[in-house]
């Protein structure tokens, strides 16, 4: 009930920081020294990136949402590390979609893991509130969370899209992340009460 | 004896992240690209998990216990360190259990790993009281340790049915993690102090 | 509008942390125990020297940086991982380039990426500057960012010179970090308000 | 000149932290099951203890003399990154004298970089000293740095042993951790005022 938030939010980005930084390990430096000799890596960079993308989106979102935080409990540590943990698998699955060429199934776990990412940070949103009370800052900026609902909707479309063309799946992921990456005024409005924008 | 714990706290917050976080890499992407290549790498998963959930509860409790701290002196950074050399030969030990698919002596050698990390933080815990106090809330909090005893107890009997069956002691180890799992308030409730729950 | 920057500052020092240790994960330990084993890791040792200069002539300026800064926004979160992405890039192009013997095309996509660095630097301090308002102190210390724009200026020469002789571009990309490595008071002096140096 | 030091420590935490953990990434899980499977892990788990040691003691060292510190500047942020620099090559270092079983070479190359870090830590000593002032707090506590003396004075006997035998060079190796081991006052003394011991 009294527990403090630094080491929560300590804890958490050192984990980030090392989940979107190993994923770089992956992208070995090929023995030939031509530009032909990075074509192969070129799967890899690509779905390097787009992890890239999604592992900021939660970094930049766990950000925002812990600025209204005021406290934590057993119960929301444990939340955060159940996050951390599919987030963790973020490096792995994004491994094995590069170096398969973004064929079915590794897309089809790739949005595995990205639909639990996004349950288990719902999951961490309503520790918080539950914990905050219905009235608080944490539960009002969680109140229409527009992208965290149509994003946990389009994951099972991608995931479906597998069977059809996992190139479709793709493009929905890349959808879902280009969402995050615009501007969401939500909790900086809140926290700072200024209505008029940047 | 006038140190602060926040180095402390963000070293160990840094190492353990590290930690959990590189186990993960054990679990290299398989080359083919179905669901059946990833069979093999069920075992080395589920090891992962285990580990996570004990590298989680000691991070958590290593953040609960910190919180009721005032200040450290050397003897308890020494401590904290000896607890640390002890967690990092986590990913190490559950990478040779998951490899090995859970055979006798990976499985006896884990236990030992997880019964010095238990002995370490009961060290760490000696050292954190010894400094503040038989009436410090440090000391109060971990007096009736009935968690920790009872782990320590049960790591000689896990490390014992190796020779029985290696599955009975992969089942002790679960349920000692599991234990943990579940809310623990003494820390909450001490700090806090509202007795009524959450 | 309101963010508090330091999680934006504790997360890239992780980042930061993580990207300039792991580059030396490329020397890998040689077989042999004599000197002469050693040998071949002389162009790998010397690349991460350089790399390691520049990572940390980055995080210098990004400490320098985030002094003067009072908030952060979104856009500004972003700008910042932008930046940390690139710099995601070096270990890979480092190891390349370390590997191949300073070869041509790895020597010039080395340049391609500082130059990234370098770029996504400036939309950083932009967004920073933006942000803070043309007459606030990190406007005033970016005011006449000499070394920055230097430095962009060098790095295409640099890799134009790769197609002369990638030993060329070598020297340039030392002086660059050289000039880095000169003490910059700019920021010190404005923070400090003191003008007689050191 | 007014530049807080609470960055310089986080970055040294982290670089330090993942320095310290990396090192047991060369300890790979054996493909055997059985004890006498981990017996050719022996020189290399030594190899990481002694080392785990040494970066254990450089971080406690850091954190005690980081605590008497008010302010840093450019050459001490510089100072402290060529001390991390010399620090990184202690992974790699160690591994090559594991994996070697401490032949004369590696047991040489060890004790320079060992000697390395102490001059590195001298210098950082310097720099902190010229900024605080001779009557500073920081000047008082390195004032007769006795441990730091007989270090550096030991670590070129030790790598001149190597000609004899490489195992005298280990044993002042250890020598020498162990003196770090011995808990030392001089700095808890002057911040707390305590002169009575713990």
């Amino acid at each position: 009930m009294a527990l403090g938030k630094g080491r929560l939010e300590a804890f958490s980005d050192g984990v980030i920081a090392i989940i979107i930084t190993i994923m770089v390990l992956e992208m070995k430096a090929p023995h030939g020294d031509t530009l032909q000799d990075l074509r192969p890596l070129i799967p890899t960079f690509l779905s390097y990136l787009l992890s890239f993308a999604y592992v900021g989106v939660y970094w930049n979102n766990h950000h925002h949402t812990m600025q209204a935080v005021r406290s934590v409990n057993g119960g929301i540590l444990w939340a955060n590390l159940h996050l951390l943990f599919w987030m963790s698998l973020i490096p792995f699955i994004t491994a094995w979609m590069g170096e398969n060429h973004f064929a079915r199934w590794p897309v089809f776990c790739y949005g595995v893991i990205l639909a639990m990412n996004g349950l288990a940070y719902r999951i961490l949103a309503l520790a918080l509130i539950k914990h905050h009370g219905e009235n608080s800052l944490v539960a009002k900026a969680f109140g229409n969370d527009f992208k965290g609902k149509i994003s946990i909707g389009l994951y099972p479309v991608a995931i479906a899209l597998t069977f059809v063309n996992p190139t479709f799946s793709m493009v929905v992921y890349v959808i879902v992340a280009a969402m995050w990456l615009i501007p969401d005024r939500r909790f900086e409005r809140l926290l700072g009460g200024d209505g008029e924008g940047e």
